[in-house]
């Protein structure tokens, strides 16, 4: 039977016929494995996000969590999906054997949680958070940290958070106030509150172990004054079991339009409800060095991006395959030349207009995935190499975090917009799935760095630095594949259009950089992004195509039209968005607010 | 205080200063109005819709409309505010004295509901309903049944409804099966299912009026084959009491992502639950000529195609004015060159990338409801003149109803979309207003003919009727106003670009209908309609920069500055449309489900 959640035909192409993920078994570190066992876990994948996350889907949604004051209330399933994941060793999937891992390469753990998140992404939050937080901390904690908090996360027995938003700093974290007071034993106790915190609350592990972002008394002013503590909804105590209640308080629920199964929290530090060891004061440990909390948490904060984006490909990509399959059973009119009324209405697949926003859909949600995907690859290389190839890799994903987040953001989001319209009155009732889609890939332009952040990162610190080492690191890997595609009959007039994109978008950065007008560099910086990231998937796609070139059969005749589709219609966008940069076009910036 | 529903000021300037409307009362029709008649009417408009309608727009949503299995509840402040309305004569605004209407011209009637739809746009739309319902019995039902079915709608005590959609003909309308049978008695049974029934089953008021579209026997197949009805839900004694039930039951409400305060039904008509008369059959009256209806129905289908595109703009207006007011109340980071963190933070308008998201919603929603005031004003033309006068303003009408439909239903939907984004995470919340917009108005790209459909009617019939003289007569107005432009120093550039575009599009239109190719010419139609309407509403935002035009003022300043953005921004994305449509590319064409 053909998923409707992804295609695990694309997934094979893309590891094993694009991604190369079988020459990863050559590493030291993933030798024990083979295809067998990648296809083997992500045969599990599937299986787990069909049966148990995909089957609350709807259920989760239309029963949002509610806090009564006392207790947060969820569906059962959603704590009975995640010990089904967290016993199948998902958790842990990505991570040495001593910690229970599986050591499963980067490029394969993402794309088995990919069929997570695009089956239900309200309880996939919950281990997205612990696996980032975990992460964060197996880089930057102590070996007893490890062992306090990490452990009991691999195992599923603790979740995790991250802990940055407060009510008065989203996007501006220079502004946080939240603050943390050393205490006589080496640990800390923090004051504040923190908003829009995911699984902030819930009964669905023994503890919640939260990443607070909060500041030292004298620490500097702004982001250099942040410091990076654990802070635990309930202290351990000496034996390792759980004790009492940490002086964390939910506030609130946030109550939001999508992802409505992962609970959103306002959460109060400090207020004295709860007194851990006799007094208020929320128990901490610091994380690392005082006042170098920001550019740890941006550790988890670089892996939610690409997770976020990933969350968006995978919403996009089961949104066009409901509308794939809606498209093949819905029969409504007929053929232009063949409007005889007598004659029975065909699938609405047949009509021109539907397979443009299939395509569309199918450009959007590959490319998305692709690219997501590529990311994760990256991240393997920079675990595995050593030295310049680290550096390498590393940049790479420096370069590409902001792009990978941002791009199926936008466009997957897109994509669940065509897959409403495809099912026409339909798509837009709660009767059907992807109205639901709509609305939780919606958030994913917000959180995690809101798309003007993004763009302020890729114009104002990515594209420049290292002397634009990673610019041109990144522009040269796009033209080793327009050089491939060169050499490919069918794809060398794809690849010599790509080629002029670059040597455009190169020559636009320049120019907003060498300017001398600093308040127009970055004035359109999020039209920067929109040609940046249509460029980056326009490689993603060639890349794909040439991993299709010479191949015969439905599948890859489906990927070179699909190319071809985002080739024609896609990339012609960015001809506009740099014009408009090259003009180093005002209208923004001098727009008044009393002219509004 | 300033309004969050819609711009008085805008409107004024648009009906006063652009669009002429105190002209309008040298027409006898109007001639006991004036600018003070007028502006009393949108007083009261713009009260009413703020006391009743916008008050209960959040609780509607929340709490929307269910069924028992036998009677449909709903809030209470939804009769309340339409009770209201009906008393305000906002009912028959537009009709005639001896209809008890106030002979209000068509584009003051419009200006005033304009604020409804943005205010509460699920209770806006039974009076909608209502309205175009009449509009059609006005035009083409006798005198009896003007009397029995229209003047009761006149007065509030009767809303109606359109029956077109079946559960299994949606834009299919050639494929309905909805019979209706001569009865002895000159009057018809109708039996059948529609579905998508906006309104169809209510406690709101005595009666609701039903216009279906049914086969009678041996009516030819198709579209040819079609009749108009009205099916009460009561039938209406000889004394014009509301009687007895008629054979019309709900089978069921669609629950629908937004727009939740309107019932949307599946009706089932001579079902036989009721059996009016003694017998099962939902007693109907033939409206004009058998195997006429749909002609007729389309009578009421484009002035609702109108609406939807007003309601669009009216969504996108408000969603608008709430980001315009929170981007100056919150308070995020700091501007370029001024990062101290010790500095307070500045309102986020201060950010060019927000003045960019207000700059764009500001120029879609304000070139969304020109467009759709300037077709208000069409209508108010149609009404009044005669012999080529008249049949000019049918002909532009015609032209742009299907850009008025799909413009705004497609951009005022993106400037929700901004709407949100400027509001970060507290915009995807359901404690703001946001979020409910942008549900709300991602049903107008697909109600009243979708998106594609539009697409069809343009390049398939539109922009070919009557040999293209349409086509001539709307390019030629675009060309009267470039020329207009040309001869003002600030606008000449503007015009000349628009010139330029509205060349190229001829050209294209003209290659698309001889380039022999019949699949390839109708292939890419949505295409045609997304840069046939932004080069539509490039006109409309330079009639507007022309109006404003040597004024000063912020407020004028704003119209300039929001013009230069479409300008700069938008018009010029019909390059790459124009380009692929000029190439007559087949992606689409050729792609094959099986590919998918």
């Amino acid at each position: 039977m053909t998923s409707l959640i992804l295609s695990r035909r694309d997934i094979e192409f893309m590891l094993y016929e694009w991604l190369n993920a079988e020459s990863l078994v050559a590493l030291p570190r993933y030798a024990d494995h083979s295809r067998e066992t990648f296809d083997a876990v992500l045969d599990l994948s599937a299986e787990i996000a069909t049966e148990h996350f995909a089957s609350h889907n709807k259920k989760n949604d239309a029963n949002e969590p509610w806090f009564d004051g006392d207790v947060v209330h969820m569906i059962p399933e959603v704590k009975a999906a995640l010990d089904i994941f967290a016993e199948a060793g998902l958790i842990a999937a990505g991570q040495d054997y001593d910690l229970g891992g599986m050591q499963l390469p980067t490029l394969v753990e993402k794309a088995c949680f990919a069929w997570f998140l695009a089956a239900n992404v309200g309880t996939a939050a919950y281990p997205f958070l612990t696996i980032g937080n975990a992460n964060l901390l197996l880089t930057y904690g102590t070996p007893e940290q490890k062992q306090t908090w990490v452990k009991p996360m691999m195992d599923g027995r603790f979740f995790g958070t991250m802990c940055l938003s407060e009510p008065q700093a989203g996007s501006s974290l220079a502004d946080i106030r939240t603050r943390a007071e050393p205490d006589n034993d080496g640990r800390y106790r923090v004051f504040g509150n923190k908003m829009w915190i995911s699984g902030g609350e819930h009964s669905l592990s023994e503890n919640i172990v939260h990443l607070v972002l909060a500041r030292l008394p004298d620490a500097p002013p702004g982001v250099k004054g942040i410091s990076l503590f654990i802070v635990p909804r309930h202290l351990i105590e000496a034996d390792g079991t759980v004790g009492e209640h940490n002086d964390v308080v939910l506030a609130g629920l946030n109550h939001k339009m999508g992802y409505r199964g992962t609970t959103n929290t306002l959460l109060n530090f400090g207020e004295g409800k709860f007194t851990p060891e006799g007094k208020s004061g929320a128990v901490a440990y610091l994380v690392g060095e005082a006042n170098k909390g920001l550019s740890y948490m941006f550790h988890m904060m670089n892996e939610a991006r690409i997770g976020v984006g990933l969350g968006a490909a995978a919403l996009g990509y089961t949104g066009y395959l409901h509308a794939l399959e809606y498209a093949r059973e819905r029969k409504q009119g007929r053929t232009p030349g063949a409007k005889d009324p007598s004659q029975p209405a065909v699938a609405i697949i047949e009509h021109t207009d539907v397979k443009r926003m299939l395509l569309a859909q199918k450009a959007y949600v590959e490319g998305g995935l692709g690219l997501n995907l590529y990311c994760a690859r990256l991240i393997d290389e920079e675990r595995t190499s050593q030295g310049d190839d680290k550096a390498r890799a590393t940049l790479l994903l420096d370069m590409l975090t902001p792009v990978a987040k941002s791009w199926p953001s936008q466009w997957c989001l897109e994509a669940n917009n065509l897959a409403i319209q495809v099912h026409g009155g339909y798509g837009y009732t709660r009767d059907y799935n992807v109205e639901q889609f709509y609305r939780d890939n919606r958030l994913n332009p917000i959180h995690e760095g809101t798309h003007g952040i993004q763009a302020l990162d890729l114009l104002g610190r990515k594209v420049v630095m290292q002397g634009g080492l990673g610019l041109d690191l990144l522009l040269d890997l796009i033209q080793a594949t327009t050089a491939q595609a060169s050499e490919v009959a069918e794809l060398a007039e794809s690849g010599a259009q790509l080629d002029a994109v670059v040597y455009r978008l190169a020559d636009v950065t320049r120019k907003l950089h060498t300017c001398g007008q600093p308040a127009l560099t970055m004035a359109n910086a999020a039209v920067y992004l929109e040609a940046f990231g249509h460029t980056v998937v326009a490689w993603i796609w060639l890349e794909q195509m040439l991993a299709a070139a010479g191949k015969s059969g439905d599948f890859y005749a489906g990927k070179r039209q699909a190319g071809r589709w985002y080739f024609a219609w896609e990339l012609p966008r960015t001809e506009q968005w740099l014009n408009l940069l090259s003009s180093l076009d005002d209208t923004c910036l001098t727009m008044r607010d009393n002219w509004f």
